[in-house]
């Protein structure tokens, strides 16, 4: 029997949607890529980026849910990769940002595969910033939160009241079918009713919707007017940005962007 | 006079060095600039892209320190689209991660110059997946809380001692010359001694260094084998990882990736 030559899987963050967002190293390892094993949420433009030779593999297809899917998703590259593929593991985001990328790391350690990261832009900063709200703000955000509304199932449970207690900007990401148990633990944890608040749907897609209001309006604003998944959930000071001038200073007073919330 | 066509600022994020981690949407802007004024941060692979008939300035050529550069940053930028430029800013990470990119919104849509802005691959979430160090960690990590250790002088103090209670990951931009501070105000906050601790130095440069070490003695580490800034800290369980596999473990027992500290 010859020698097998080991192949490499590469962990690679496709960034929040918008194709452009792609970094110069994510298109590279795409373009080498024998085999690519890709999420649901990586937008159409970044998976039309893929050579035809390559095989594509949609992670929903390895597994039903949760454990399931990401037990299937580690076979499947350890199997490619032994057979001396070179894997592209395709991700949201960035692959270490809530993307359960250690645990493939982990996978892929214990069985001795090579493995490498290409970092990606998260959409926790870049979503926002496709609202036009920066996550910081040098006079009234000297800190930014990040957190998943989509928990790890009875593992470990998100301290929503000491991340209202630390206050600056929260950014919860996949939040859509629970913002309105978060922003009541918030709320509990502190946090006023009047503190601003966006949400942000298939954020840098054309898709992108946003919904803004007060923190204690912002869950009877999103059931009147859903929106669809992905959607991240910022809120503090700095959500109160980026409101399209003309829909806020017909008289061209620019300075005063600060939409006025409850 | 004839009419002067308007011209427009894009604030671009360069990422955190590596120009690989330049995005599709980055290097569009930089071939299209006539003016690019660029950080000293931004790396030299990232200048390189800038096409020879473009104007760059150095942002540190514009003012001596702190807010009388970020004035003459304003200033350049406005008066070079006034003149119908198409004027980039190019800033190391993301323009709105602690980039003081609101900042430079503000003054443009005071002046009503049309801008937008290319997010970056932040080196809070990039500069640790440099060393291998996930922020995130569905088991041992549910939340990251960043900040900067370059704090705006006498405004928005960085509540430590909150950020510290919070606990998760905890990254720390730009800490170089105060991580003994931070890290004895983070230990009054309650984090353990013990509790794993990394510092990462030019993420992603081929120049890059990492030290690992406690929280309870990583400050001491530093004193004595300092590292060049920019540097980065990671305090957290997942600072833990990332340790390359030859170093810990010459058996190659695969999973015990971690580092035993103190």
């Amino acid at each position: 029997m010859p020698h097998t030559h080991m192949g490499k899987v590469t962990l690679v963050g496709a960034g929040p949607g918008d194709p452009g967002l792609l970094t110069l190293n994510a298109l590279g390892a795409l373009r080498r890529a024998d085999v690519v094993v890709f999420d649901r949420l990586v937008g159409p433009g970044a998976l039309r980026r893929i050579p035809k030779r390559a095989l594509q593999i949609p992670a929903e297809s390895l597994g039903r849910h949760g454990d399931a899917r990401q037990h299937g998703i580690h076979h499947a590259l350890i199997e490619h990769a032994r057979r001396g593929l070179r894997v592209v593991r395709l991700k949201g985001g960035d692959p270490f940002v809530f993307g359960r990328g250690q645990e493939e790391v982990e996978a892929l350690e214990a069985q001795g595969i090579p493995w490498e990261v290409v970092p990606g832009v998260t959409s926790a900063t870049a979503g926002p910033a496709a609202a036009g709200i920066p996550v910081s703000h040098r006079d009234a955000s000297s800190v930014v939160t990040i957190a998943t509304g989509h928990e790890a199932r009875g593992r470990d449970e998100v301290p929503w009241e000491k991340i209202a207690a630390l206050g600056g900007t929260v950014v919860v990401l996949m939040c859509s079918d629970r913002i309105a148990g978060i922003v009541r633990r918030l709320r509990k944890g502190g946090l006023a009713a009047s503190t601003p608040a966006a949400v942000v749907s298939r954020a840098s897609l054309p898709t992108q919707e946003v919904r803004r209001a007060s923190l204690g309006r912002i869950a009877e604003v999103l059931a009147r007017n859903p929106v669809a998944p992905p959607a991240l959930l910022v809120v503090g000071e700095v959500a109160a940005l980026g409101v399209p001038r003309r829909r806020v200073l017909p008289s061209g007073r620019a300075r005063a962007r600060r939409r006025s919330l409850e």
